[in-house]
């Protein structure tokens, strides 16, 4: 069966036909500049740059659902676009078409304190919804690093650091409001917290990446304040303590909000980044949310976890600038990575495995990047079991790509082979295709029936996911 | 469009063929006794029994792949069914078929205790699984208070007291192994904690209520056993004050385990049932899990919250005989209901709202049952919105039957209404599909355009969540 989901050609006369009369509805909220759609296509992947034909800015639900009538009756590609942090192709268009940049649909719609939620637009990034809430005694925790969009974080089931304690964007979202692809706009869920009325549209657009229904309107779970924050850091013999101390923490029902693990070559490239003398050992940082006494209770049976399993000193604080001091080495792990190779890039790659093999899965990880002499420190929301990454290349070495290429290769392969996922966090988008049948066998024909029903021409997105 | 989802008839010639093909796959595994097959359209709900034409029992997913593959063949529903507590017509029969009894599918079948995982299949009861645990030092925390199977649960995405705390059936699966209606069977996720490889058909598959695939194994998430558990008991001079202490319980991040709205009706019910003396206003029923240090911490925040709010006095103990005493009145909600109204029967529906709406929907619930003459006490899980009404109903009174009807429409109109759900966890199934459209409008037509997409011969529990 020939599937909508595979384009196999750019229909440039599509395009050409829709192009004026987008122009025309949105006037100079159509750009067409070549700079403009490199940059839409840019991803932070070695994955080439595709750029779109155009980008469009709409400032509502209506200018969305016309787009997309514009574009279903054309033919035309639409590409969702936040702010461009993705890192597997996802923002490419590698058959022309619409990038809809949802920079001026970063509103606030709603916040409902006493029921810990807010209705956003898809455009706001968490940093800006986070400044917003802050006064209320609010947050939204859902941390992947990057100051992505909502609206990305949803289109890629995006998770980081806090998931351990305040899971994904699947469990953090409410309801959304989304254009489907035959410019229906539906509103997938009332604002109660839990609901078991029909199956879970709203679960299924959260990972969908943009290709089954463009998002406008984002009900999300919102948490309090906790009273206290402690941080903590903790400085392991081996890879394998860190985890056991990581895996006993976790069955033993201490709610910790973060658990992160860096790797002794990115301690050394922190030390060397910030001038730090930490230990250049397999470290864990910590951090506990709740009442003064229970972080405090906390930390200390963690302390002693560690303790058991070799681990220490165990430095623990509550005061806000002390805990920016412990976690300054976690926060800086991206650009001190950088330094280890001056003028190289980093990519970013990401698995999760059961966290009883993540030791074993780091382990071969590093022993697979000496033997392949690629610069590779490892971070790893341990709690999870998902580790990323960051790779260290020349993107001019082509040899360097393609032993990069065959590490991928290999890492996704352990993942999958220790009943784990070829990614955490990052999505599928281009750049993980090939592996979603090795993970998941005939789940994917699933996937595609579904998406041929709701998409049938295919211009949600076209290219990801789906080779 | 004609969609198959909506069967018109029974078609009984395809009945005729499938069963002696059945019976010879499944020998006495397949039965056709008439009080075998009511008792298996029976539900606890008002709606008519329905029954199936036979009931088998498979032993492992070959067995329920060969039994789909037969059915499919042939046009016969399959119903997937467990122990039969579930509350809205689920497991009727309307255009009879094959019920799939899974009691000989209920074990377990891998623990993993670093993981914190399990993989079980779908015809163990919670009860059953959590003995099993128990010597491990893990629970699955979900308690929907019947003793459902876990593949029921799945279902209808269930959830229940501990939802509060550790969220629901949503967020509590790893992945699922499901025939689908095509025969095949596929495995939705891998074993790792958390994955965004494409569309998220585990959640697809949780609330599908037996429409989309029939779950065969299932891998959960399992929480440690808390170090402390403490309960509390507070009673409120209204379900007002006793709503605005549970919001701001949730604001302040208290992490309570559960919290339990008894209305007065219900807690009258239970002085009479277990012969105590208990205030007989709105109270608060709450579990807190954590360290010793942290439950103490908890408690007494909530307790300071409830005594501004013009509750108390709050009890609490953290010892385990005392618990229970404290928590009798709720565990014996149902009964002591019951009690109310001698000869009469329960019938239990539930709706969810916002929580900021709670207190004024509670309100607006309860002078609707006395103006329409109903005997029907509230029992809420109110950290969530979500409550339910007892009501006492003589089954054979024609005329109470109607005004019971007309109290249902109008509580699923008001849920909606507040931006609320007709049903927060007992499903659709077939008492509640009039209202999944005035809910969801659209929304319904993407799960239509689904069900088609993956059951195009409308073979899988039909007559359910669509009208």
């Amino acid at each position: 069966m020939a599937l909508a989901t595979t384009r196999q050609a750019r229909d440039q006369s599509g395009i050409d036909l829709a192009l004026p009369i987008i122009r025309q509805r949105f006037g100079d909220r159509c750009e067409t500049g070549r700079a403009l759609c490199e940059q839409h296509g840019h991803t932070t992947t070695w994955l080439a740059n595709e750029a779109p034909d155009a980008v469009v800015y709409p400032e509502n639900t209506e200018e969305v659902a016309a787009l997309v009538e514009i574009c279903r009756e054309h033919r035309v590609p639409i590409i969702p676009f936040g702010v461009g942090t993705s890192l597997e192709g996802h923002v490419n268009a590698p058959f022309g078409g619409i990038s809809v940049d949802f920079a001026r649909m970063n509103r606030v719609l709603q916040v409902n304190d006493e029921d810990l939620t807010c209705i956003v637009e898809p455009g706001i990034t968490r940093k800006a919804l986070n400044a917003h809430l802050r006064d209320r005694g609010l947050f939204f925790p859902i941390d992947p690093g990057a100051d992505a969009t909502i609206g990305g974080m949803c289109a890629t089931r995006a998770s980081g650091t806090n998931a351990v304690r305040y899971g994904t964007m699947q469990g953090n979202v409410i309801a959304l409001e989304a254009v489907m692809a035959d410019g229906e706009v539906i509103t997938t869920a009332s604002r109660a917290k839990k609901s078991s009325a029909g199956y879970d549209i709203t679960r299924l657009l959260i990972g969908s990446e943009g290709t089954l229904g463009v998002i406008t309107k984002i009900t999300l779970k919102l948490s309090g304040i906790p009273e206290a924050i402690s941080a903590a850091v903790c400085p392991f013999p081996s890879v394998d303590a860190a985890c056991r101390a990581t895996i006993a923490t976790i069955q033993s029902g201490i709610p910790v909000a973060r658990i992160e693990l860096l790797d002794a070559m990115q301690m050394k490239a922190v030390n060397a980044y910030a001038k730090l003398d930490l230990a250049e050992t397999p470290t864990l940082f910590l951090e506990f949310h709740g009442s003064e006494a229970a972080v405090a209770a906390d930390s200390e049976m963690v302390a002693a976890i560690a303790e058991e399993l070799g681990g220490g000193p165990f430095r623990f604080s509550t005061l806000a600038e002390e805990r920016t001091r412990l976690w300054q080495a976690r926060h800086d792990a991206y650009f001190a990575a950088l330094g280890l190779r001056p003028g190289c890039t980093v990519f970013s790659t990401d698995v999760c495995v059961p966290i009883s093999r993540l030791a074993e899965c780091v382990a071969q990880t590093r022993d697979d990047l000496d033997s392949l002499d690629l610069v590779g420190p490892i971070v790893g929301h341990v709690g999870d079991g998902n580790f990323h990454v960051l790779i260290l290349m020349d993107p001019a070495d082509a040899a360097e790509r393609d032993r990069a290429s065959e590490f991928l290769e290999r890492l996704s392969q352990r993942a999958i082979a220790m009943d784990g996922t070829c990614t955490g966090e990052h999505g599928i988008g281009q750049g993980k295709m090939k592996y979603l049948r090795r993970e998941l066998g005939g789940t994917v024909d699933v996937m595609r029936a579904i998406k041929l029903a709701l998409d049938p021409d295919g211009i949600l997105n076209p290219g990801k996911i789906f080779q």
